[in-house]
């Protein structure tokens, strides 16, 4: 009675496990390889493109799958930027884990939809557990409310939103930001992620409700600025409803005064947020700057596995205080509906509805290492960072400039450039050179860097979100820097 | 030189290739066990809970990682819902291609951070040649600009949002919506997905800024009655900027009046949206309805591949006629950031700084079968729903109610009820005896249906997205419904 479809696009498990052995033998072979090879291959977008045939349009019939995949993994074998390589540094962008990438293999083919219990009744226990684990390991209440997203913009957004929701005085999801209403303003230091103007812009305050508070020395929000600015504000009429707080900061992974933000949150009955997406994790560790043990104050944060989990992308997590400000800022189940109460539907705590499992990469990762296994990988990474500060330190040709968590910031000085340091014209030319080195350290291959800019200064920055990088790579890298400099 | 360091969270090539086999084969088991097994299995949270140890806190040290991917797949194996199974026919979730499957390994092996054109090269530009495809597919101007997102929620939303910036008369994303603005209104049939009234909330609108136009009889827009209401919001002095046209609501499947909106959209200088989620894609099918063709016509689509396309979660997809409204909508140029502009950076086009690589398991899919095959397997599950309409026509216990794209929507009725069909007592009965049956439908595990509310009837509903899903499961659902129903 039941006739079998043949679709096309369906496979016989037989072809499936042919098929599934030959790419992982594919992907087993470039991990081997890749340690020894470029970081990332030098080429115009024009090269790229001719291998991709990007002009060709939609094929009207089908191919082989095996020739497919065959393709697929040598085009981007061959032309992508590999963040699994030891020498990668650059942005905050981890290795992935190699768990990580069998579990994305395992949840694509359960394929549930964690947006609601009923059509992923273990996907959606898992996450909630994973959820937990994660505000355990970064010292946050378990008994908050939380879930996985995209990463650090969507989690640092669900957080804004739960705030907007929590503080404004009227039904903001109903009337919304125009009329009568007082202005939302928000709290952020100048060193804050452009999540924050995105969160403004994207959720109808504006850029123009953003105060940014001044950073000292250490590009840390001045907290007597913030003070007086929400001063200055409530004495307007706006009606001042978050501050942000950051816990490692994108530039150079500076830790904003997080204990004094928090207090200064109670004295004015404002949200308190921290953009933990890099640094929330590093809470965990013993010698970690203090300020990170007060995001357990927060109403929220914001946490990436995508980063120091090392997780395969996408994962960012939300993690809120009381799960029912999540709630609140979300669900669109009016009251005299009954979902069982015993369950947790994720639709109901964020912007998604149909939502993949992002996060079996993460409980995976979690339990394959341990708390102790992840507190002694993330240390590794920022003994590195300080390995590799001091080395700029004690090398002639470069000028230091800021470590913090596993961000080394730093810039190449010519010889007869050093005693002219600071003076408006040299720094133009530093600039100018720095900007180039960095361009040619990409197109070498030999180690990816990004960059920063610290005081008007062009400088170089190494983060290390990679449990590749070994001692053998820092000490490699003033050498490659110093080289590459050298051969303008 | 290079040390290399031994992180306990890395994998060796080969324990990668070991354990990489166990898993396909595991999987390959899954697809060969799925067909004959139940949709889902019933049990209540607390088994599931129990299952996994849910209360069990952060594991301190590391376990085995072939131990834990044998019991994560066991796990997910045993207590979930598959939506790949011949008899799920729930929500508009698709069975996943098993080409995608394989694809998200890749996907995460390589890592790509598809924000950015630098951090993934071939990523990039696979992932601008999928949206072509997809514009070609569903017979929008290849040259639009667009990209892929976790779902239909967040490619409405990012439609949306170029929509207010275009249309509102000010620097929206710098002076917000509050003060002297006037009101953004945006227009859609009361039979418009939640998405709407997320958008209209998040961005800050608010849904009182929602105009809900009434349908008719076939659940599509009544045109006369948007032109009335942009008169009425016009002469109030409100700002009507947005009309949104469904293509394939999501209870009933019907597609709105596209063409005629787009022409009252041109009249008035209003953006004109397409929500094609669902039902964008079959505009590529000779016999679907006329209107589809339309959406040509409209400034911005959402569709989703991860549900026509069969992509497994997420796939959503984002098309913007003039790709300058997506740039003006979403583009910031932080100091951190040192891109070339001969490229295409992705963050330019959406919310997220980091991305994934969503676009693989698209572009091969599209590939493995060509668009000839596609146009075959969308048109096959649109002839199983007519034949499923058609079966419950004929078949004296049910009453259908509605047919469109692969959604039919039908009722259970009792003999002793026939007579009294649309009396109010008896219509409370029907929907509380139909609600009833849907979920012993579910606890059974024969098959996956959802409901719709129908004018005021409650209804089930079938929505056949599901390359798997044969003649042979259509005949067998009235006699599993009808015995299941019997068994009161």
């Amino acid at each position: 009675m039941t006739t079998t479809r043949h679709a096309a696009l369906d496979m016989s498990s037989e072809e499936f496990r042919t098929l599934g052995h030959r790419l992982v033998d594919r992907i087993a072979e470039q991990m081997a390889r890749m340690p020894a090879g470029l970081v990332k291959p030098d080429e115009p977008a024009a090269a790229v493109r001719g291998a991709l045939e990007s002009e060709r349009g939609l094929p009207e019939e089908g191919t082989d799958p095996q020739e497919l995949l065959a393709r697929a993994a040598s085009l981007l074998f061959e032309h992508s930027l590999f963040n699994g390589h030891p020498r990668f540094m650059g942005y905050i962008t981890s290795s992935p884990a190699p768990i990580g990438v069998l579990s994305d293999l395992l949840a694509a083919a359960v394929n549930p939809n964690c947006g609601s219990w009923a059509l992923a009744p273990m996907a959606t226990e898992i996450e909630a557990q994973t959820v937990r684990w994660i505000a355990e390991f970064v010292g946050y209440p378990a008994s908050c409310g939380g879930l996985l997203v995209s990463g650090g913009n969507m989690a640092n957004f669900v957080c804004f939103l739960a705030a907007r929701r929590a503080k404004a005085g009227w039904d903001v999801r109903k009337a919304g930001l125009g009329g009568p209403a007082p202005r939302l303003t928000a709290y952020a230091s100048s060193e804050t992620h452009t999540w924050i103007q995105k969160a403004a812009d994207l959720f109808g305050l504006g850029t123009d409700a953003i105060r940014w508070i001044p950073v000292d020395e250490y590009q840390r929000m001045k907290t007597g600025d913030l003070r007086k600015q929400i001063a200055v504000d409530q004495a307007r009429g706006e009606l001042p409803f978050l501050v942000v707080g950051t816990a490692g900061t994108v530039s150079t992974g500076a830790v904003d005064p997080l204990r004094e933000i928090g207090l200064i949150c109670r004295e004015h009955d404002l949200w308190f947020h921290v953009d933990g997406a890099y640094g929330a994790l590093a809470a965990a560790i013993p010698d970690a700057p203090e300020d990170l043990r007060a995001l357990s104050d927060a109403d929220s944060v914001a946490v990436d596995p995508h980063k120091w989990l090392y997780a395969p992308l996408e994962a960012g997590c939300a993690l809120v205080r009381r799960p029912d400000d999540l709630r609140n800022a979300f669900s669109y189940h009016p009251p005299y509906y009954h979902f069982a109460d015993d369950v947790l539907n994720f639709v109901d705590y964020g912007p998604q509805n149909s939502r993949g499992f992002r996060a079996l990469k993460v409980w995976l990762a979690l339990q394959q290492i341990g708390r102790a296994g992840y507190v002694e990988t993330i240390a590794e990474d920022m003994r590195l960072s300080r390995r590799l500060f001091r080395l700029f330190q004690d090398d002639p040709r470069f000028e230091a400039l800021t470590q913090s968590l596993s961000i080394a910031t730093f810039r190449y000085v010519p010889p007869d450039l050093r005693t002219k340091v600071g003076q408006p014209e040299a720094e133009e030319w530093l600039n100018n050179l720095n900007r180039d080195l960095l361009t040619r350290v990409e197109k070498s291959g030999e180690a990816f860097l990004s960059n920063a800019v610290i005081g008007g200064k062009f400088a170089l920055r190494a983060c290390i979100v990679n449990f590749r990088t070994s001692d053998g790579d820092i000490d490699a890298l003033p050498g490659i820097l110093g080289r590459i400099a050298d051969q303008r």
